[in-house]
């Protein structure tokens, strides 16, 4: 569908621009011509347009299968970012959360608890009552976890609605860190064990209206799994869909209000940048491939999917923008460098604090300079490992970059580090988090101010808290 | 020196103590005997202070022949905790620092700059202004960084008081993310580069006073290594400080006014808790090597040497406590599960989020029940797997780790959390950072709260930054 739409991230004379706004502006403009401080993070709103619209309009396709529109439950643990969540809550998004200060966020900003799912393999009870607090989704990882939900649902006379985490033991062939449906991750219950569990979740659940007597603690209304993150393909997803199927019309003939059925996120995205890569897998694709598996079973009650996709809705659009602090290179002597394949270093201000993807899951994220180099200029590439100012030797952004030699000052982007960016950043080296900046057209909005140095000492305290000479 | 000394980490009827307070209690104490909200970090003042102490006492044997006592400088990177900074100030030690974050921690503190360095690969301008604003030491790091100090120094009308970061080309044989002396690394200079940096940097610095003319932007005072971090032994900084000390001479000869040599930090502690394995490198035999090799240097005129250890002071004597929340078993079946090698998996609340070292290091971190389990109960020894909540399958704290199977809200504590820890904590899944305490004796003090939803979103803005319409 993008074809025929305009580069949201494109080059003007040489210039990088996102949308209507040459980012080398954002680090010279004001009075004294310092910009803007470096690192921050910048999204497209064009951009994250498009990547939710590619669900939508996919989506779209099934609603007059299934009767009801599928909901696109933002993964929230992506970019736990208020600004974008609204803007997408906008746009009919839900939220997949895992924790009580996500549903904070997605309460914050208004998206109501039957398009917000709580997942997790480890909920704490803090999580379960914020999720309770809007009647969201709880979905189940595991029998303790079934317990915890039905013990909170009791005691505050509620019904808890759920869904069950199917480990369906695919394996999506990802990292081994993203890798979440195959049953040496944490995550989920295979079908042996939710077999096991259908004589005491028949005691738990009940179809009946809660006016013909007391609410029944738990309301089992369908299945929940999720392979991974970085798919290459929604094959797996179907794979899944095909087992969980039959699982799902044995839960639905025990009795439960069975309506809802969540296939998870994880489709990738283009880090490469390549061209000639293989094309991301695309929402559509996969709704195709749905849509002929669920046309098999379309004598079946209406069923609501429900999709969580983080990276492929947020990644792309966002972008982490720092400025070159200086080059070094170990040998003065560049023929000599070139006949060692000695590595030179590149280092920004931008690091493993803000983005630990490189470091923590060797990832590739695509690297330019904001300009490109004056022509006159030494503009032969060199190969450079990208780093940051932390001090560790972990802490780089790329390795081996084949980049021309940049000015001091000079800035630049590292994209599509909009999932999992600040999402994960931390405070090491005391490198605050960062300010983050939204681009619609013309127009740049600070969305998140960096934090200081304040910020972070706010909470040093010294407060006597007992003294264990006191009886126990 | 610590035979004779009683256990800090120690257990009474099967209880884990830390000090005089039994860890359970925190979990329990109080009108409603929830006790204090888990994860949290906790820190044994007197673990601490014998762990420094190793230092200053190892470091006083070298003041009589060096004339002056080293500097031992905290590595703040290692844990920037303004409560553990404030009580080592108490004991004499300087700080290490690498950002103008933790140069106003430090300041906030009282450190005074004679006994603060900052170094790093990657100096921002923030960075130097404030070291210079407390004439601390600098440690430069490369050729570009050597400009940019000089430059502020320039500008600010002061005099820089520096030293060069020698990167020896040392294999201080450890993980590739904490080696940070050799050549294919970031950090520092070769000795090549040094030498043909000599010309120039006899223009810059001078010996003369500063009244006898213009201040000299740079005063070179010496020189700076640091191999890596969890060295198994001081071989490799004593091999650097055999190659260090020609240099330094040299430098000497060229006029500088030549006082420091700063061997950097490492020292590596044992993580691993078993009995019989190799005992973690010791300040006492590092110094004694020192002097060794600095008796050869008698006649050389004073010089005060720098340590930066951070680890080996700061990691044993943190802890990080969680509760279990459940326990997973994917067969039901014991025996099976003894049969096919099959992980169960003990979720805690402790995670990726506060303590990342073993996601992104590989690395071990010893943990332990608070509680031995009740005797009548199933204390069969089970393989688990420890993880957290946090939803990706790299959130894992220890693998395959024997254990008697706990009961839910039960304690655990992971040992030698102290280093790297809370320094590196995200906000990863919206789990905020945690609080921590400090014991001492029988009391415990709450110095630093527990981050809030509020303080995170405290940085939510929305502020219109300009619009691209505008003429450049």
């Amino acid at each position: 569908m993008s074809a025929s739409l305009p580069p949201v991230f494109h080059r003007v004379s040489g210039s990088l621009f996102i949308e209507g706004v040459r980012l080398s502006r954002l680090l010279s403009f004001g009075a004294q011509g310092r910009g803007i401080a470096t690192p921050f993070y910048v999204y497209s709103r064009e951009q994250l347009r498009r990547d939710f619209s590619r669900y939508t309009h996919a989506a779209a396709s099934l609603t007059s299968d299934l009767g009801t529109p599928p909901v696109i439950a933002f993964a929230v643990k992506a970019n736990p970012s208020r600004a974008l969540i609204e803007i997408l809550h906008g746009w009919g998004a839900g939220a997949t959360v895992v924790s009580a200060g996500e549903l904070a966020l997605v309460r914050s900003v208004g998206i109501p608890g039957d398009k917000v799912l709580l997942h997790g393999n480890g909920k704490r009870r803090e999580d379960i009552d914020a999720a309770l607090d809007i009647d969201a989704l709880v979905s189940i990882d595991s029998e303790f976890d079934l317990q915890h939900v039905q013990a909170r649902a009791v005691a505050r006379g509620q019904t808890a609605r759920v869904l069950l985490r199917v480990n369906p033991n695919i394996d999506p062939q990802v990292h081994p860190y993203i890798s979440t449906g195959l049953l040496e991750s944490k995550f989920g219950m295979a079908e042996a064990n939710i077999e096991r569990l259908r004589p005491l979740l028949r005691g738990l659940s009940a179809s009946t209206p809660a006016s013909a007597g007391p609410l029944p603690a738990i309301s089992l209304r369908g299945l929940h799994c999720h392979l991974g993150s970085t798919l290459k393909s929604g094959q797996p997803v179907l794979d899944a869909t095909r087992q969980l199927l039959p699982l799902l019309a044995r839960l639905r003939s025990d009795g439960h209000p069975i309506d809802t059925l969540d296939l998870g996120g994880g489709l990738g995205i283009d880090y490469s940048h390549r061209s000639g890569a293989p094309a991301a897998p695309s929402p559509a694709e996969l709704m195709a491939g749905l849509r002929l598996i669920l046309a098999r079973h379309s004598d079946d009650p209406p069923l609501r999917l429900w999709f969580e996709p983080g990276r492929s809705i947020v990644g792309p659009c966002g972008a982490l923008v720092g400025r070159v602090i200086g080059v070094k290179h170990r040998s003065s002597d560049a023929a000599a460098r070139e006949a060692t394949g000695e590595r030179s270093f590149l280092c920004t201000d931008a690091s493993m604090a803000q983005l630990i993807r490189p470091c923590l899951y060797g990832a590739y994220h695509h690297i330019e300079l904001l300009e490109e180099p004056d022509p006159t200029a030494d503009t032969q590439l060199r190969l450079y490992d990208v780093v940051g100012p932390i001090c560790e030797s972990g802490d780089f952004i790329g390795q081996k970059r084949l980049l021309p030699t940049p000015r001091e000052g000079d800035g630049l982007m590292i994209y599509d580090a909009g999932a999992y960016g600040a999402a994960m950043a931390s405070r090491y080296n005391l490198h605050f988090q960062c300010a983050e900046y939204l681009i619609d057209g013309t127009q740049v909005t600070r969305i998140r101010r960096a934090e200081s140095f304040d910020d972070f000492a706010r909470t040093f305290v010294c407060e006597p808290l007992f003294s264990a000479e006191e009886p126990e």
